[in-house]
C-alpha cells in the first residue's frame, strides 16, 4: 500500500519545532501508512544530529524513502533571503508558501504546521497577522474559522486577535453566521458528524442579564442563532446563546454521548481557556473553511525553553494523528 | 463549647435556595460547633415539610436550639411588604439586610448567602446590581473584591458585571491595585497565608501580543505590577500579566506546592469558566473587603429545576465549611 504523505513545517528554526518535529518522528507513535514530508529549515536538524534525507518535490524525485530507522525527510529552504529580509523568518514563510502548494496541486495530502514567530515571519518578508490569515490568503480564501479541538472540547471562534476593547464592534451577524456555517461543514467533513450539534456562548457575563450587562446577545447573537434555526431544519441543531462561566462547567459533567460536538465562541480567550484548561499537550489547532486539511499545535515557540531539549511534542503528534484521521476519513469515503 | 452561630440566608424562596439549604442541614456534614441561622421566607420551608424552630435575635431568644433531629432554625421574613413591592423580592432584601446587621453587631460570626434573582430583589425594593454591591451598601464599604475559590483556584475580579465592551474602559490602575491587595489580605485573613503569590492576568489574547492586540497590558497593567513589585518588598510576590489561555492550563499542570494562591483576573468570564470548570460543585464566592466574613454559593437561582427535588447543595455546603474555616481561624488567632 502506497503511503500517504502529509507535508509537515516546523515552524521557527530558533524555537522548540524542529526538536518537537524530530521527537514526534522518533516516538513511533505515527501512523505507518503515512510519511511525513517536513519543510523548512536544514540547520536546525543538522544541529540535532539527525539522519536527513533530502527531498525536492520540483524536481520529481517524489518519493517517501525507503529506510528502516528513524529520520527526516526533508524539503530544505534556501540558504538566502531576498532584500536583506531576516533569513529565518524567510525560511518560515517559504515552508509554509511551499508547503500549502503542495496540499493544494495534491501532491500531498495535508498540511501540519508547528509553532512560528508572527513577528519573525513578518521580518522574513511576510506581512502577515498570523498562520491563519497567511494560509487563508494562499488558498484564496476570505473568511476561515480558527477551531481548537482535543478529545473532550471542540470550541470554534468567531473572532481571534484582537483586543478585548474591539471584540463588540467586530462582532457582526454575519461572522457569527459564518462561524457556525464552518463549523457544521468542518465537523461533518472531517469527524463524519452529520447532524452535528453546536452551541453558541454569550459575549457578555451571564449573556448580558437581559440587557443589563450589555446587549450583543439580544442586537445580534440571538437574533443570528434563530435566523439560522430556521434555515438549519433537521440538518444541525443550534442553541444558546449560554452563559460561558458555566457553559463548560456543566459540559464536561454532561455524558459524552449527549455534550456538544463544538461550541462557538465569541473570541479568543473565551474558547481558549476551557480547551487549553481540559487538555493542554493534546489540544490541536484546525483551520475550518480551507480548501484543504490543516492541523497544527496549539501552543507557540517556546523561545525560553528551546535547544534544551525538554519541549513536549504531544500537541504536534495531536496535529499529525488528527490530520491523518482527516486524510483516511476523507479517502476512505472518495 | 458554645456553639458559633453563622447567619444564612437562602435566597429566593421560589429558587433552589430553601431546598439546598435543607439538604445541606440534613446532609450531617456541617461541623458539630457551628450552628445555622437561617434568616429568610418561611413559606418555601413549609412546603417541604421541615421541622422549623422559629428565632428572632431582636426580642433577646437567641440560642441555637437543643434538638436533635436535623431542623431549620428560622428567622422568618415579614410577610408583607412595604409599598406594593413584590413580596418575595422583599423578604430576600429584608433578610440580606437583617442577616448583615447580625454580623456587624456580632450576634452571628459569619454571613453564607443563597442565590438571589437580582430582577426579583430589586421588584422587593433594594436596587442593587447585585449581592455584592448590596453588602458593601449594607458595610459601606466603597471597595469590595469578589473572588472565587475551590481547592484547585482562586480566582480574584478586577471588573465584574460589566458587559464586555466597557471593560477596557473601567480597567484603571486603581482597581487593579485595590484588587490585588485586597486579594494579599484575604488569603493573609481568611486562609493564613502570610506572603501571598499572586498571578495578575492579562486583558487582551496573547497579552496583546507587544501592542498589537490592545494596549492595556502596556499601559496599565504592567506599570501596576511594577509599581506594586515595589512597595510589596518581601510581604508578597506578584507576577504577570500573563495571557490567560495558557495561564490556567499551565496553572494546573503545576504541582500544588508551586502554584500562585490566587490569580487576579481582568474580568468576569476569565476568571469564572477556570474555576468553575475545574470544580463546579465545590466553588465558593468569598466577598474581600467587607469588615465580615461572607461566602455565597457561586451559582444561580435555579427557577428551571426549583421544587423538582434534584438540585445539588454542594456549593452551599462548600461555601458553609469554607466560612467555618475562616472562622475557626480568626478564633483560634484571637
Amino acid at each position: 500500500m502506497k503511503k500517504r504523505v502529509l507535508a509537515l513545517t516546523p515552524g521557527d528554526p530558533a524555537g522548540i519545532g524542529p526538536e518537537i518535529t524530530w521527537k514526534a518522528i522518533q516516538s513511533g507513535s505515527i501512523d505507518k501508512n503515512i510519511a511525513l514530508l517536513c519543510v523548512g529549515a536544514r540547520e536546525p536538524f543538522e544541529k540535532l544530529k539527525v539522519p536527513i534525507l533530502e527531498a525536492n518535490p520540483l524536481s520529481g524525485s517524489f518519493q517517501p524513502p525507503e529506510m528502516n530507522q528513524p529520520h527526516v525527510w526533508l524539503w530544505p529552504a534556501p540558504l538566502t533571503s531576498p532584500h536583506g529580509s531576516l533569513l529565518e523568518g524567510y525560511q518560515v514563510g517559504w515552508s509554509i508558501e511551499q508547503a500549502t502548494q503542495l496540499v493544494l496541486k495534491q501532491a500531498v495530502s495535508a498540511l501540519v504546521t508547528g509553532p512560528i514567530s508572527k513577528e519573525r515571519l513578518q521580518k522574513g518578508g511576510y506581512i502577515y497577522p498570523g498562520h491563519t490569515e497567511f494560509l487563508a490568503a494562499l488558498c484564496q480564501t476570505r473568511e476561515v474559522t480558527m477551531m481548537l479541538a482535543n478529545s473532550i472540547l471542540r470550541v470554534s471562534l468567531v473572532t481571534t486577535h484582537l483586543g478585548i476593547q474591539d471584540v463588540s464592534l467586530n462582532l457582526t451577524r454575519e461572522k457569527i453566521r459564518k462561524s457556525i456555517l464552518q463549523t457544521v461543514q468542518g465537523l461533518r467533513d472531517f469527524w463524519g458528524i452529520e447532524k452535528p450539534r453546536i452551541a453558541v456562548t454569550a459575549l457578555n457575563p451571564h449573556a448580558g442579564e437581559k440587557g443589563l450587562f450589555g446587549k450583543e446577545e439580544i442586537t445580534t447573537i440571538q437574533p443570528e442563532i434563530e435566523s439560522l434555526k430556521k434555515s438549519a431544519g433537521a440538518s444541525f441543531t443550534i442553541d444558546g446563546p449560554f452563559p460561558a462561566d458555566t457553559f463548560f462547567a456543566k459540559h464536561i459533567l454532561t455524558p459524552a454521548e449527549d455534550r456538544y460536538d463544538a461550541v462557538v465562541c465569541m473570541y479568543h480567550d473565551q474558547g481558549l481557556i476551557p480547551v487549553k484548561l481540559l487538555d493542554f499537550h493534546n489540544t490541536v489547532n484546525v483551520t475550518l473553511g480551507l480548501p484543504m486539511i490543516r492541523t497544527s499545535v496549539d501552543h507557540g515557540v517556546g523561545f525560553d525553553i528551546a535547544g534544551k531539549g525538554v519541549a513536549d511534542p504531544s500537541s504536534l503528534l495531536a496535529a499529525i494523528k488528527l490530520a491523518t484521521h482527516f486524510v483516511e476519513k476523507r479517502h476512505g469515503k472518495n
